[in-house]
């Protein structure tokens, strides 16, 4: 079933929507917390682009640990290992930005994130979200994998005529310019 | 004798199954512990994919050592090695991913690995086994190999009937969809 | 409106001038610190120059602490990581130095950066402003952003009457040779 | 006298046997010990499958100190240098890998490696000796340097009748699986 | 005014000269001290000899800080940053290690360096000026900046008529075969 | 006067004799002792194989520190720095070994080197002294630079009939098999 939405809301798992040259394609963030001392583990055969975009992510989140309900000491007891499976394909850019964050937060705090919600956009330092390229192939392989509800940039709304009648039907899609809009619609038991 | 199913249940090695340009082979995961402080040493002129599935399987047990009757505290006083022999052969891809888990468990718990079993399935940070490539090869060098019993991936099912029957009539397959079940199914004294 | 002037004086963010070979552009340079010890972590798929420019601004404001009304010990209380979105976008050259310091400073001040301001200049490692390409293009960039007030090496003055008089009469260029002018340019509250 | 065999029975050091290009050659492998803090330096141009052979070969006597007779802190207490003169000539593969587990033995224990002895095989971490390739042409330049014992793994044994009666009538073979067999043979007052 | 001689005389940078495909220029070295634990950081886009070349002059002063009234303990009380402004621009070569030198002893002494001075000698681990090429280019690049004194190595002497009469009759060439004659005529007070 | 015999017997230096494609030259090793803890810094434009021979050289002094009256200590008291002038001539090969190595202990011992003494020959971890290339133009260049002993590889004695009798009848040639001999003719007061 892998490259289906999940059978149940997952903690420290979120499903993000890629783009390649082969087209639009779903792909899970896993994080896992061990006791530790502050390392951070990436893989999942990422480029740098999405490396460094993992290490904003975990930034902004060590500045706002309070606010999210996480220890701020965090850091210290704890190393995180962010993999991306499948392991052999090669995954690269920014816009697995918010994804990251949202699968490291459910891990921190331990809520889940909800099973029907795919995601895509840059986050900055600031938990800003960045516009992203390819929302219409991202949309059609989010609705292929069963997905209903899709976090996207408030600055893409523009691309939201081009996707097919037939697809934008079946799904929502929550346009959002922060992070904390973000988790409002990603995770269980918020809003 | 090697490349072939070992003559004694063994712990801290497991029978994984490789697929090349030049066919299926067997290849064998070894792990040493050492007294030491968390250090995880891969050998075997491993491409970086098979070092990223290492490392995602040594987190999944990092993360779920309790469960799985490890001391908790295990990293803090072991260096942990993995090796695959032979060392001048280059391996790649994330399809020894269960093996390398399989391989550290047993030298972890100290019970051993059944010798007759060989495995193939990648593994992902929450321990699920996504599908591999190369089946059909690969059960046959199992076969070649003398293993009678082959590990592999749920998604994989529908390969099974490319397998000609002279190799299928000999072994028993057990498709799995997470590490637990394979552990089940590898581990002496299990199930 | 990433792109754009922010709409609020912002702490730990300050905007600068690049120049491509597609013309000029302007950059955010964002700054997050968190409990740690002294790492300086660049991302933003910024080139070798660009990260040492950094490395400069941040010593040079190590040696220059006190009369920054920086806590001396920050550097063994915090981590620092400097981004720049968009993180796809390859990113070099020496001129952000002097909004990277600016950055830096009103994160570890806690002062905002002017909302209106956008800046240009190398940094030494004595806070002298060193001259910068690409002044026209850069200029015709901040405008668009509606920027009204550009900070300036003194060096580049004669560059400015390249700049079209449409742009040059909504803009108020401030030449400077010292960073400490920079700050009282571009930090609120201060000059 | 560099490439024959030594004069006296020698303390951290062994002859192994090489397969190049150009044919056959011995090679010593000398191990230094000092005090230090577990580092394991390795030089004499060495690619990285001989590299990590050494690694191998070192864990598993970390693993097995106690019933070599090993300090099991000695990993915490020296440093290890593992040199292969003579230093401009490139040496790869894992067919080193017994010589230098039993250099290093030798220097641990400080119980000396006989002088008419040389040795081939890959070793795992498991301290079985696995086949190598070019038996013939190695065992032709043991002759040369005037060795008289040649330890070889057990799968080549169907190597033996390759070489020239001329040589093989000076030479005794010793075919093992296992490294323990090697050290029985290889150091002084063993058997 | 950056490529002109200083107003002020500095601490903690020096003036040196280089020699390029495009002719001769002038460089600044400068050093900043912060608190720190002896990390020595290298930055404006030099090459390796010229890094290598700021790591010989920073062991000569530590193997000589008593005799230089330096602090023997500088080094685990400070980090030491030495960077060559302009950013952008290659820099590469031995000839600026005895400018590196003068601008670290400055820096850590705090006497200021002459600003007319200019200087050029590769420095050795004793503290021996080694001679350089290029010293007319370089005399030419100093006397269009303004210096008045050149100190350059004793071996060069043989190079002075080939410096082009106007030049030369402006300046006054300090050829030395020590670090120590370096630092009585370039730092303010010696002699 | 660099590339000439030194005037005065050095501590902490000696003369080594390279073989590159322009002929022979004469080279000095450096070395500086700091205040530190153990850091090995190789600079002077070193190839790999020269700088594991530089590493061979500091195990060989470590293993043997007492016989040779050096602080078995001194490691963890000292950090290390060798150093090759001129800086930017690219150097390599195992032939310096035996240089690096006195120059090392001159250093350690603060016993000088005879100014009239070069040498050429690769040192292994045990001492040994193994056969280096270009004797006869190593000689040459030894001459040139007014040295008078020249300390050799004993399995070099074949190639001192290739030197010009115009040069061979000025130079005392002093064939060595260990770094013993090799101490005996170079250091002052030895023998
Ligand atoms: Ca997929
Ligand atoms: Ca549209
Ligand atoms: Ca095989
Ligand atoms: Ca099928
Ligand atoms: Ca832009
Ligand atoms: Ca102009
Ligand atoms: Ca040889
Ligand atoms: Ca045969
Ligand atoms: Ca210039
Ligand atoms: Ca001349
Ligand atoms: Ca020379
Ligand atoms: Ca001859």
């Amino acid at each position: 079933r892998y490259g289906k939405a999940e059978l149940e809301n997952q903690v420290g798992a979120a499903t993000g929507l890629a783009y390649t040259t082969a087209g639009g394609d779903t792909l899970t963030i896993e994080v896992a917390l061990t006791p530790g001392s502050g390392k951070l583990t990436l893989t999942g055969k990422l480029g740098d682009v999405m490396k460094e975009s993992a290490q904003a992510a975990f930034s902004y989140i060590r500045t706002r640990a309070e606010e999210l309900n996480i220890d701020p000491e965090f850091n210290k007891k704890n190393d995180v290992h962010v993999h991306v499976p499948e392991g052999a394909v090669p995954k690269d850019g920014p816009s697995a930005g918010i994804t990251m964050a949202t699968a490291l937060i459910s891990a921190l705090t331990e809520v889940p994130v909800k099973k029907e919600v795919g995601m895509t956009g840059e986050i900055t330092l600031r938990g800003r979200v960045l516009p992203i390229g390819g929302l219409k192939e991202k949309s059609m392989s989010a609705h292929r994998a069963g997905l209903t509800h899709i976090i996207m940039p408030k600055e893409n709304e523009k691309d939201l005529d081009d996707i097919p009648e037939s697809v934008r039907k079946d799904l929502t899609f929550i346009p959002v310019s922060h992070l904390d809009e973000v988790l409002k619609h990603a995770l269980v038991g918020k809003k």
